[in-house]
């Protein structure tokens, strides 16, 4: 015997910027037993999802499919294939997220210039465009959606500067993708990474990626097939530009993994990418526009619900994301008292944030199958709890019922 | 409506050397709903894992922990962090997967040393010490159990030396750990990579390690803490040795995440998580003694059964891998056909094998949750019947009763 209990994970209402609850039908497509990463029936599931990944990131990209590892590992993999050691890259920052791509772009043997915006604001695209003329990067990284700030970055017109002065632009659409519409092609980005553990409902694991063949140009002149599986002839060093410093995040790899070649590389991970399959089919089945749709209704009773409370929301109301809304803690509140509180006594879970806003305000996610009408409803009636309990004084009862007003007029 | 099936995946008796059926309830664990990564509940099964790992990789270092991504996910973390890139680094290759260790040491930098040995044998520990001594390297990788051809490397002799050398020893042992010993601490193994989707019975996905102080000195000293996560004052440049080349396979920040500390880095795989503690648990109940004894069981059922229906093992027997049995393809006989008539008509599933094996052998994997009686017998039935059916002239019935007689002979 061991002195292992039985996993029996307590209930959670998770209202998070991720990771969110999971949906049932994913979490009963993990329990299905595996099929051999080589075997017919898989490998056809592998093609279907690289399908439904065109359909989410709304382009005709050859290159649609997940990254075996969190959402960081795809962002990693897009940038260690795409940034030659020693190229300028362009990191506008307006959150933490936009830092980690700093990080991984130095990482990967960048010279990274960087212009950064306060916290709870976006950049006007001219500015970007500015730093890139003055820059001259080969590549542009930013990130769609900042959770930490709960702010989003238009990118349309970026995009289309960078594609006419043949710079690549790289997206962390992470948080937003399946969610609020990413449109890979009609905004001109050459690559997109998403996540999994946010709008798509799916667990935190997988990072589905899409990338153009501008970006795959510059991929292919790096290849080298593995050792181990080279023939002979096969040459050990790339044709044209630096070789990729990963094996396991080399895109050049992966892409012949993908392909019918099914050229050996790590083994596909059998039941997260029945997860990600199944969370792909729901989302389609509800339709894009239908999902968008709830995530902005969902939004919408949420702040109601708040500000009726008397909170105030933190940021530029400009450039919310929709999926995240920032809430300012109460002076003289511990905001960690309350979280414990919530997660405590009612099993639900808002988030706080990181550096600059530590301390200062939660953030609570609407995302995928946690942005329902119950959730809202349960986290506003329980966070006016906690708040009373805090000492806080506020009109009790009136953010449920702002809430519940804002779903009537949308039934209406 | 979507033009996507519900998922259904056809039963399978799954005998290659990887990705193995999994155990039930393991299967079970995936589907229970997900925790925050911060959850305290959740934080309490990632230590638990941790102090189950230890047991697995029978250590009493500290750091014992999932990479989360696949086997060879685990192996580019431990290389990229402990390889400073100039360093020389000594592989000794016997199969496929020591060229994947010599690929991934050169793209963290390394200066790589490889000696080879033909495939099919394993080296002389002497050969091996021998070459450390004339190349000089920090450190040496090599691969436990060779997957491609069926074989295991002896450590303890080569790990003694290392560590009254002062060299590094990093072991693949993904085919090994779960079904044969691997004692990281009495073979003086500084750092270990496992797998899951093969003795473990865990879907592939995450890469279990464990490293020693000796590893910890080295990586601590090349240790950046993650931008837009730093405090004022704290530097931006490693204190000692070059840094790390990569964030996502950065020890450094990942022991952070897994300490008390709970650094941020990226989101945990929850399910998967789940899945490796219960896989874990399952293991513990069993034990490690009985399990590799069930493991030599089944093997030695198996090359009873194929001996008798006249087929030729592949190899050096004197340094068979345990988990995975490999088989001549008798002359005149396509493979391919027998592994399609294999799947399609009994849907079971063995393995071919690469580069100069390709088309040569068959590989039988009898691997955790796999390795059964049920499983050996349904294998050997069906292949022969697979092998009748190619015009294979062979002692009908035999195989079956053979391994028969060594089970009865075990219960006696």
């Amino acid at each position: 015997m061991t002195p292992y209990s039985d996993l029996s994970p307590s209930p959670r209402t998770i209202m998070t910027p991720g990771p969110v609850e999971v949906d049932p039908r994913v979490l009963r497509a993990l329990s299905y037993p595996i099929l051999g990463q080589f075997d017919p029936e898989f490998t056809a599931l592998m093609n279907e999802t690289m399908s439904m990944l065109r359909s989410l990131f709304q382009t005709e990209n050859r290159w649609a499919y997940p990254i075996d590892g969190t959402s960081r590992s795809g962002i990693e993999a897009v940038l260690t294939s795409l940034i030659v050691p020693g190229e300028k890259v362009l990191v506008p920052i307006y959150g933490r997220f936009g830092h980690l791509l700093h990080e991984i772009a130095e990482r990967c043997g960048a010279e990274v210039a960087t212009m950064e915006k306060p916290w709870g604001s976006n950049f006007d695209p001219e500015e970007i465009i500015a730093a890139i003329r003055k820059e001259r990067p080969s590549l542009v990284a930013m990130v769609h959606g900042e959770t930490s700030t709960g702010r989003i970055q238009p990118l349309e017109e970026v995009g289309r500067f960078c594609r006419e002065n043949d710079v690549l632009l790289v997206v962390d659409a992470v948080a937003t993708i399946g969610g609020v519409p990413v449109e890979a092609d009609a905004w001109f980005l050459d690559a997109v990474i998403g996540g999994t553990q946010k709008c798509l409902s799916v667990p935190s694991g997988m990072a589905p990626i899409t990338y153009n063949e501008r970006a795959e140009r510059k991929i292919i002149a790096r290849k080298v097939i593995e050792r181990g599986l080279r023939q002979p002839g096969q040459p050990s060093e790339s044709s044209g530009l630096a070789g990729i410093r990963s094996n396991y995040f080399d895109l050049a790899q992966l892409q012949d993994y993908w392909s019918p070649a099914r050229l050996n590389h790590h083994t596909e991970m059998t039941s997260m990418l029945y997860g990600l399959r199944e969370g792909l089919r729901i989302l389609l089945a509800e339709g894009l526009e239908a999902r968008f749709a709830r995530h902005r209704l969902q939004e919408r009773a949420l702040m109601a619900g708040l500000t009726a409370m008397g909170l105030k929301l933190y940021g530029d109301p400009s450039c919310k994301l929709p999926v995240v809304t920032c809430v300012e803690i109460p002076p003289g509140v511990d905001g960690e008292s309350v979280r414990a509180m919530l997660l405590n006594r009612f099993g639900i879970e808002i988030a706080s944030s990181f550096g600059p806003l530590k301390g200062r305000i939660w953030r609570i996610g609407t995302m995928g199958y946690s942005a329902s009408m119950r959730n809202v409803l349960l986290v506003l009636g329980a966070l006016e709890a906690a708040l009373l309990k805090h000492g806080v004084k506020l009109p009790a009862g009136e953010g449920v019922q702002a809430a519940l007003a804002v779903y009537e007029a949308e039934t209406a």
